[in-house]
């Protein structure tokens, strides 16, 4: 059996159908159904994909037979039309399009009107009795066929018909009759032969053959390249070409054209929605030249428009069309986007597809879809973008809203807020204590900076990148940020920012739009996101589907409400060092930093103790029995220092440090290359001390909750940058030495060695960070000393592509423009690489100890790909920040309805 | 069957064999080895290290049927000495000493002259008819025993004894007689019985089995503990004790003590060498207290002593244990240090054992034995420990020189130099090149000083730890260095350095003894290396063995012309950015860097080219037809420019750069960590025209040197931190560009794109390094791009253990310490973590590629464990300093000569 290259479609029915996508392209398949459903679409037929792949693979060349099966095709279609191809009576017109599985809007070409010549396009004046018409139609031809098939700027014809225009006085392309557009076709010949050397080509068959021929080659277009990439599109699929009958919706006032969407895109309300245009073509609604009117009756008159819906003007078109674009929703089982075009009275459908649509209609049209029986509860959980959530969980500008543009940044981290400008973390604190909204302004910040940074409501930055500390911790913490507003200056003595000569004032207000990295003068107008309705409704039904547990990253009790609002189902990293930095503890940390031996070092830490346990004490009463993962002190000691000499001062003249000592011991724990210097568990192992405070704070604590509320708080202690079991093994023993005492202190039985026995008194896990390719190696021997794995796929990624988050910026969007990296792979989890450690360690981790619990936290826990990859690898929870837990809910119900039974995974498929 | 936890030896045979050294222990298998060979042995039993893992494991009890074998053993003693244990009359006495498999001399406990009490000692006295001895020796095992078993500190015995000197007027224990140490004897009771509340054990039996007991128990002291883990001897092993009939060489004129050694220990020389004393028990020889003398006439002579040789004094005893020690070394194939002791007129042999040598002497007896046909050649190559080679290779302070310390610090490479001090590398620079021999003194050290360290002879930092800068580049370099003479103050100004008072200027001369960390004032007596004689000998039986190729790491032509004089086979790591610190290049490198578009940088770096081009040529003419890998650009950018403000502007001075503008950039290329930073082959993907003028450079020197001597390079260019395939395609595809340019232009035919041809023309070889945890695990898609690999083993430790080489110097100590890390990693490679990773770059890569070539450069690659890896996983080749080459040669000889048919190795012994 010969492969079939061509599928016609048309009143007759088609040779393709809906299902068949990857052959005839997206428009293609869909035309195809349309005409098997009997809707009246123009005849055609599709070049198939497998041609474009066959195109490319024989160095632009076309496989053999396709000719014949193209000329056959032809045939029926002037049969169909009862019009003929070149024919000068009574010619048919071709319209030429590209449609790829994957619908890339604008990308590649189209050539419209294809098969006018001077011959036909007498023939067409004369056979719609509209010279006007066939004349503007054959030089808009000439223009876009030189353009897409030829490589003319349309430039060329642009001032050819300026030219014209002046010469008559004519100041409206309207104002030019049939007769001065064929002057004008005469122009347009004249000025191609003259730029190219050649004249127009007027045998249709080569039109057609060069039309098709700039359609596939448009699929290698730098454009579609871009698009491919940004949409993961794999160049393999190419394109489909179809080639369909001309039909006009400006051959006179019965004629018409429109685009449809059977539900509303915006909102996802149940009703009939779109525009049209008497007497137009299809380009015409788009470009805005003419206003186009609302089809219904019900949506003119809700805008007070005084021309008349489709519905009044046409009402027997409306009634065929209101029956199709039913007939169209309930057979594909989803909201369509159609676009339709009337000639002479007489309806065709010229395009269905999925509607595009915002995700608030999103959630509406499945949800509403799902309750009307139309589709399944887990179809409405997959018709939901996991990451489209995004836009949904932060307040918003409200729209329309008017905007007085101050400084633009990076769109560093989503979300709205208004507040009243500070630059000083320590008086952010103060401000929000006594209940004023801030915005924290700084030309950068640092780890001192993060009391600030939670009290604020959004945080501006002048300098640093989407991955600069203010951007990591502002999205981590939920909190709107932009970053990199270079063109603003802070005046610290003055306590102004400056942008271009506007001052802004401590204390002035302003309103931060995260996702767009505007900052905007004054307090501009909110919306709040609404977690309920549709959006509870699906949510409920992908916690039903799914099998991973959602966690979230969360290090204070104000995280953990958040969490626990956007259903978290604990905590999965509680980093205790930034209950370090608060301006009343980090004298007591400096004190036990700067401390000689370890009897200073345990009375400085004895100072930290009391609020220690008093952020336990907060975070366990949030979670009740939920678990609840406390990160041992992971940073280097040198961060929690002043780093220069004129800081040192500072710092002494407040704490009563000496200023040399301070500096001399900054000096000496200062590092080249801090990632992988002295921090995590190395911290533990030459000051033991550290842990035994922090443990002893989460034991009493437990402890104190327990005897309070009843409820027995999960305590999981997490071991931070673990290489071998003898780390894990010396910390353990330590831990379970101050659970034993403290167990004694309190009353309570605290902890077992084991530790998993929840039996009656206090139990608690020790685990550890897997964030280090040798951790995940020797994850058997590891697994012996666990009760629980974690992944830092954020500093696992640093180490296993040697690729500091930090200072990636310099060339890492090269790396991803060039394709060297797929996505950037500290927002999407690399698979083949990181994602082989992650496979061997939950191997041999499980290996060794078959109920480990496995879990990942870090950035990666909330982006869909890779909550996907935890899904298949078998992982049991993944933790992100508080805000994007409804978007690892929603991609874990996706990982889950989408598993195979062998659950193979796509490791491969990404170098 | 059961087990035999006693094994006799004596005059009538053994029950075991030298053979057994596992069960005896070192010292019970020899002397029963010697007891078989009719050696004159003092009769004894050993209870076996079987015992002492029982004793351990079953909570410090003996396992059944112990005791009785122990009496069994007692009653053949008795019968073989005709002595009673415990007897009035005729006492045995015995000593009792540990004995594991490998020394560990004074690790352990021993207990000698066991068995007396008030009625032996009488019974002695009477026997030997010296009651002097009899009481004097009581004395002493109370003493002992009370210290070794009942852990009483030997002070309370010594203020007894003192005190009744002090009362009788003595100066000397000489002038107590038999009566006073019978006293003493009543005193050191009395003392132990106030001491401990217990008298002290009369029993026989009793004091035994405490002696046995306290040997065991001495297994697990502290200094037991240590010198395992420096000596890498598993805990499980266990001891051996060894109960053995007494002995004694102080019975009068007639009696001796000695200790020989079968050949000379310092130099291997083949003569009988060794020390005795007349009247003497063997603490006697080792304590200094008599001079001992020379055991040959020839000896004494030699030495112009008076006194009496062994050989004159008993010429009888002499001619038993000439041929006794001949006996010993044939037996045994190797030097033996035997210890013996002459009691009465009769020779008893008490111990031998392979003689502990020199590296020398080493080397003559391997290499002397294996031509005396006593062993073979590949014995002889195994008889060197490789590491022990590094005292051979640099010169040294020449033996007995006086030393006139100026300050000591750590001893960061070895070897020794004298010269003149100077504080600026582009100082030493400039003596040297007049000819001065200079010794570089920094603070410390860094990038920017590479010239300066070349130049010079020695280096001394005054800050810095092992692996600091200055540590690493001077071992590369094999310059001698000395690292953290934390006494030492440089004052830029003055041009002086000043150590607590002692001041010494520019110019002034020191020495510097690398191996020793010692700076010394003067010019101090050097000895120079010698590569001949039994050394070249012993490296050529090697070679002949071995099956990795050995390369060095050469930065430079002087470097190459010193890796060819220690052996190695070509030059495995050229680092190209060492060439680029020169003065009169860093300027280019600077405009390079400061250039804002590609035309700026291509200009600056066309400024380059002609020093890299003369760099290459002078690489390739030292290394003829071998093969250079020549590393490309790998640091990141900034470590080129200076760094404050203040250098800045020097170099803005000295250049007519902009200032502002070079600080702007140094403060823009900054990084967080630059280990993990904007280095390596992403240079090249942002700006390709780098590696595109080195590749250039590479061709046009291949080029010039093949028109010059008709010797064609063996190029292999190697792309540094590489991640994924791509990386090395995009490179690749840019090196082929400049390779056929170049080609054209040279008239040659320079390489093609698979480079791999050798035929007329320039071959070329494109590979990278795997140095990264990605590379290792995506090697078999790289392995495509690549026609070798090399593991860059230290940067692959510090990103698979997150362990930044710079900064581990905080920790590291304390992980070896406690066990946590066996060895440090940057000195001998983590087999179960960075070798897994090895050896699954090795698997994947010639997987993909099955000729793939194979190599790892680093520090490394001269560590003999971890060159027994390499050859053990199937690398082709190391490649180390040069220094280091002969060490790489011979533990690779040694791992082939060791390696099993199975290839089994050790990787599952660390965790």
């Amino acid at each position: 059996m010969t492969t079939q290259f061509v599928y016609a479609f048309g009143p007759a029915g088609a040779d393709g159908d809906a299902s068949m996508k990857a052959l005839l392209g997206g428009k293609g398949a869909n035309l195809a159904e349309m005409a098997k459903l009997g809707l009246p679409v123009p005849p055609g037929f599709t070049l198939t994909t497998e041609v474009c792949t066959r195109f490319y693979a024989q160095g632009r060349t076309y496989p053999e037979g396709l000719k014949e099966a193209v000329a056959e095709a032809l045939k029926g279609l002037e049969r169909a039309t009862g019009k003929a191809f070149g024919d000068g009576a009574n010619p048919l017109l071709l319209s030429v399009r590209s449609g790829a599985r994957a619908s890339m809007p604008g990308m590649m070409d189209t050539v419209l009107n294809l098969g006018l010549n001077d011959e036909t396009a007498a023939g067409l004046a004369a056979a719609t009795g509209d010279k006007r018409f066939a004349y503007d139609s054959y030089r808009r031809f000439i223009q876009m066929y030189s353009h897409v098939v030829l490589g003319v700027d349309p430039g060329v014809f642009e001032d050819a018909l300026g030219a014209l225009k002046d010469e008559r006085g004519f100041a409206y392309d309207t104002e030019l009759s049939g007769e001065d557009w064929a002057e004008v076709v005469g122009l347009y010949k004249t000025a191609l032969a003259r730029k190219q050397g050649a004249p127009f080509p007027t045998d249709p068959m080569d039109q057609l053959w060069g039309a098709v021929s700039a359609v596939f080659a448009s699929w290698m277009n730098d454009r579609a390249k871009v698009y491919r990439r940004l949409h993961d599109i794999p160049e393999s699929w190419g394109t489909a070409v179809n080639v369909q009958a001309m039909v006009f919706g400006n051959l006179g006032e019965d004629c018409a054209t429109g685009v449809a969407f059977t539900r509303d895109p915006s909102t996802g309300a149940k009703r009939f929605f779109g525009e049209y245009l008497i007497n137009a073509q299809g380009e015409d609604v788009v470009a805005g030249i003419r206003t186009p009117k609302p089809l219904t009756r019900a949506a003119r008159e809700a805008m007070g428009d005084k021309g008349l819906s489709l519905e009044e003007a046409m009402p027997g078109v409306f009634g065929e069309l209101t029956a199709a674009y039913q007939k169209l929703e309930t057979h594909y089982r989803d909201m369509q986007d159609v676009e339709f075009t009337v000639e002479r009275g007489r309806l065709f459908m010229l395009q269905t597809r999925a509607g595009k649509r915002t995700t608030r209609a999103a959630l509406k049209i499945a949800v509403d879809m799902a309750e009307e029986g139309l589709i399944s509860r887990d179809e409405a959980v997959l018709r939901i973008d996991p990451a489209s959530l995004d836009q949904l969980l932060h307040p918003t500008i409200a729209a329309g809203a008017a905007r007085d543009i101050l400084v633009t940044g990076l769109p560093a981290s989503p979300g709205a807020a208004v507040g009243k400008v500070v630059f000083d973390s320590d008086e952010a604190e103060q401000w929000a204590a006594r209940g004023e909204a801030v915005i924290l302004v700084r030309e950068e910040t640092s780890p001192e900076d993060i009391h600030g940074m939670h009290a604020a409501k959004a945080i501006v930055t002048a300098r640093g990148g989407m991955t600069s500390h203010a951007a990591v911790v502002a999205r981590g913490m939920g909190r709107p940020c932009v970053c990199g507003a270079t063109d603003l200056r802070i005046d610290r003595a003055a306590e102004t920012l400056t942008v271009r000569g506007r001052v802004v004032a401590k204390g002035d207000v302003i309103t931060v739009d995260g996702a767009a990295g505007q900052v905007l003068l004054g307090a501009v107008e909110m919306s709040e996101p609404a977690l309920t309705g549709e959006f509870a409704a699906l949510m409920s039904w992908a916690d039903g589907a799914r099998k991973l547990k959602v966690r979230a990253n969360a290090d204070s009790p104000e995280d953990a409400v958040s969490a626990l609002k956007f259903g978290a189902e604990g905590v999965g990293l509680c980093r205790t060092e930034h209950m370090f930095f608060a301006p009343e503890r980090i004298a007591a940390v400096r004190e036990m930093i700067l401390a000689e031996r370890a009897e200073a070092r345990v009375a400085a830490l004895a100072k930290l103790l009391p609020f220690q346990r008093a952020d336990f004490i907060g975070m366990f009463k949030v979670m009740g029995a939920r678990p609840v993962t406390i990160r041992l002190l992971d940073p280097p000691l040198h961060e929690f220092l002043p780093h220069t000499e004129a800081e040192c001062a500072d710092v002494a003249a407040a704490t009563g440090i000496d200023a040399k000592a301070l500096l001399a011991r900054a000096r000496a724990l200062a590092e080249v290359n801090p990632m992988l210097g002295f921090r995590g568990c190395r911290l533990a192992i030459v000051y033991p001390e550290i842990y035994e405070m922090q443990a002893r704070a989460i034991f009493e604590a437990a402890g104190e909750v327990q005897a309070e509320t009843g409820v027995v708080p999960a305590i999981e202690i997490m071991v931070p940058f673990v290489v071998t079991a003898g780390e894990l093994a010396f910390i353990r023993a330590r831990i379970a030495a101050v659970a034993a005492a403290a167990g004694t202190e309190a009353g309570t039985e605290a902890g077992t060695d084991a530790g998993t026995d929840a039996g009656t008194g206090l139990a608690y896990q020790v685990g550890t960070m897997i964030e280090l390719p040798r951790a995940a190696l020797r994850a058997g021997e590891i697994a012996a000393e666990a009760d629980f794995f974690s992944f830092g796929t954020n500093d696992l990624t640093q180490s296993a592509l040697g690729l500091s988050r930090d200072d990636s910026g310099a060339f890492l969007a090269r790396y991803v423009e060039l394709g060297l990296f797929a996505k950037d792979p500290f927002v999407s989890l690399d698979q083949a690489g990181v994602g082989e450690l992650v496979e061997i360690a939950v191997a041999r981790g499980r290996g060794a100890k078959a109920g480990l619990k496995l879990g990942l936290c870090g950035e990666h826990g909330g982006e869909p790909a890779s909550v996907a990859f935890c899904h298949r690898v078998g992982l049991d929870y993944v933790s992100c920040s508080p805000f994007r837990v409804p978007i690892a809910r929603l991609a874990a119900a996706h990982a889950a309805l989408q598993s195979t039974p062998d659950g193979q995974g796509s490791l491969a498929s990404t170098a």
